[in-house]
């Protein structure tokens, strides 16, 4: 495979959102109970106020701030009790100048009241007076309305992926369901007639299939729904009828091995022979070299080759189809950690090398960082994958990267 | 509450260990496509080497490598080809000096070849015959027997999170399920009078429920499986009727709401009749400190009051019920991110707090760590804890942290 006729990974990310670009992805319906973890598809503003009213925080007396000032324990400041307002009470009475309401944590804020002085540091000396021991500041000690949010105020961003505060939110507006993104349909086929099932014995040349299980799990945790995982032997009509009978309700087909160019690399004929359009035969990116990217136009689906080698396999995935899926939801990457190189690596000048890390605690000779070493690995490797955090990407025009350097480290998400 | 009869938060996660230790956790089997994410409940080894045998990573041709050292463009180094070992076939020839043998990627090794020299490097100029225009060096471009797992070497550790490359490691051994944790089931009980269901107009006093989503999405995130959520007025009875029927198929109850000592929190009432044993009654945490937990012997249920605030009730559900599960099953917590704290902030000294940050990127000025800003908010405000990536623990010793100082930003997870 020429360096001359590959892309790098940018120039692979940007054909793959062009080209696939009618690909259009569904959204649907969440309820609030199965909304967590889902990405928003749509952005969603508040339409009432949270807190719906002003709310003391605590059980105490709501007054007038200014009464207060100056009160302490050898000089109270004098009210009289006008009433109380129970949680969820409409508040009838009014708060005036040295007077006070009786509350409860949660009950509504009388007019005229600005802060809510503690039960703790107030005494009710007679029936209906009270003395308070400490001063309070304007708005200490109650919510405002809508301080937690205001009408209007945009509570979620197309592709935030709901967390539980999330969830809370919505639920505090009374907001019952939520547009999210469909999760897109993946078909993955493993190719090799090396490939052994999980419960076969192994015998002569015969590995274990491996790609088949990332990748669906890899989808998985990308929030894709698995239609089927597929085993196919190096046959270009068996692999080209598996890819064919996918197209109908698939939106992805991952396609691991045979995307070399040997004697019995069919991907890319498959690819073309199903689309009429491979746009992108090799990436000059370590490991991950030997990927095809075509787009079937009719059924509107993406069709990956992704190398034979797990690790590499997995990686291009994430590389790929993860920052395809992020792009075209507006989903966040999660945020890379900030740490030191503890080693000298080199990579191939023109290819840009994903490297593996795993993260150790890193103190003051790191600047407060983490240490991040690599794990050596050999694509094939899924172990390195397995212990390592994330990963670091060395730019095509470097020839490595110094012990000592400061790096981003990529979480593997 | 008295601050000398609450609890550090240390001591809070000790007792509610030590209590609950007689609380079995189950394990389940999971088939491998549903490990995903699954704690791991028990060490797995291999049981066998992965790759199984030595295997070439390339296409071409297995060499002893000392035969081609010193081979260049103008010099080749001459072989005689011996035949072929295509994928899944047992290697029945042997390579000896000067000898190649053709092998393709995932092709077995033959005895006696010490590396593969790629075909890109090398040409049959006649039948038979092959130049090899490169040396390779020992190893290169093959996988040993075992290399990436060897038999016996431990692939999973108890407590570990499924990730796809364990699954897929998992799948390469021919293991198809694995022991991992059942899920706790939760019981999640919002109380409180002013509390209005989803779809439930609003008026005078009421405002939404929102402990009940938040606590239950919580549960969910951490990996537990919620039985039922509950809405109860200010009652005794009632509450403890809804405590009591959740007992028997329950690990854990989450019940916020009535876990200060005003006089409608009937929290500690209800737990003390349940366990007639409540072991904490208020935590030296801000935001968190009306935190009331028991321990109920017969069914071994955790009782967990939580605050009625929804974000700090979501804190101290991860504080608290987050540690335990994490102690008792092994698991992980993410890793914190290093920051620098962008303004001052106060804190009570005597009482841990718990500072909500958003994470802005850093450059040279923080020393290539991210700014941690404290998201502002009252402990009710659940869009300051939607805001916030985590949380910077500041210690009871504490009167507050500098604009600049070094954090490290817990993950809400």
């Amino acid at each position: 495979m020429e360096l001359l006729n590959t892309d790098t990974l940018e120039e692979a990310q940007r054909k793959l959102l062009e080209e696939s670009k009618d690909l259009k992805l569904r959204t649907e319906v969440a309820e609030l109970s199965g909304a967590l973890g889902r990405i928003c598809a749509r952005d969603v503003a508040a339409g009432e106020n949270i807190p719906p009213f002003s709310r003391s925080t605590v059980d105490g007396y709501a007054v007038r701030a200014e009464d207060t000032y100056g009160a302490g324990e050898a000089g109270p400041a004098f009210f009289s009790v006008a009433g109380s307002v129970g949680i969820e009470e409409q508040a009838c009475v009014r708060s005036g100048p040295q007077t006070a309401v009786r509350v409860q944590t949660g009950s509504m804020i009388p007019e005229g009241a600005t802060a809510v002085l503690m039960s703790e540091y107030a005494e009710e000396y007679a029936p209906g007076k009270l003395a308070a021991y400490r001063p309070v500041s304007e708005g200490e000690n109650l919510m405002q309305t809508g301080e937690d949010l205001r009408q209007g105020d945009q509570v979620l961003r197309r592709g935030r992926r709901l967390t539980p505060a999330d969830v809370g939110i919505l639920a505090g507006l009374g907001i019952p369901s939520v547009e999210v993104w469909s999760l897109p349909a993946v078909t993955v086929i493993s190719t090799g007639n090396e490939l052994a099932g999980i419960d076969e014995p192994l015998s002569g040349g015969k590995i274990r299939d491996m790609n088949s299980y990332v990748l669906a799990a890899d989808a998985r945790r990308m929030g894709m729904q698995v239609r089927r995982t597929l085993r196919c032997r190096d046959d270009e009509t068996e692999i080209r009828s598996a890819a064919a009978g996918a197209l109908a309700d698939s939106d992805i087909i991952l396609l691991s091995g045979g995307s070399s160019k040997g004697q019995k690399d069919y991907t890319k004929q498959v690819f073309e022979a199903l689309s009429h359009r491979v746009f992108t035969h090799g990436i000059a990116l370590k490991p991950g070299k030997p990927t095809i990217l075509a787009y079937e136009r009719e059924s509107r689906t993406i069709l990956a080759g992704l190398p034979g080698h797990p690790m590499a396999a997995a990686l291009v995935f994430q590389l790929l189809i993860g920052a395809w899926y992020r792009e075209r939801t507006g989903a966040q990457k999660m945020l890379p950690y900030p740490a030191v190189l503890t080693e000298n690596v080199s990579s191939n000048q023109g290819r840009e090398t994903c490297l593996l890390v795993e993260l150790l605690p890193g103190g003051e000779e790191t600047g407060h960082r983490y240490r991040a070493v690599p794990v050596r690995a050999k694509s094939g490797s899924l172990s390195a994958l397995s212990r390592a955090v994330g990963y670091v990407r060395i730019p095509r025009a470097r020839e490595g990267m110094r012990r000592g350097e400061q790096v981003w480290v990529e979480v593997l998400e």
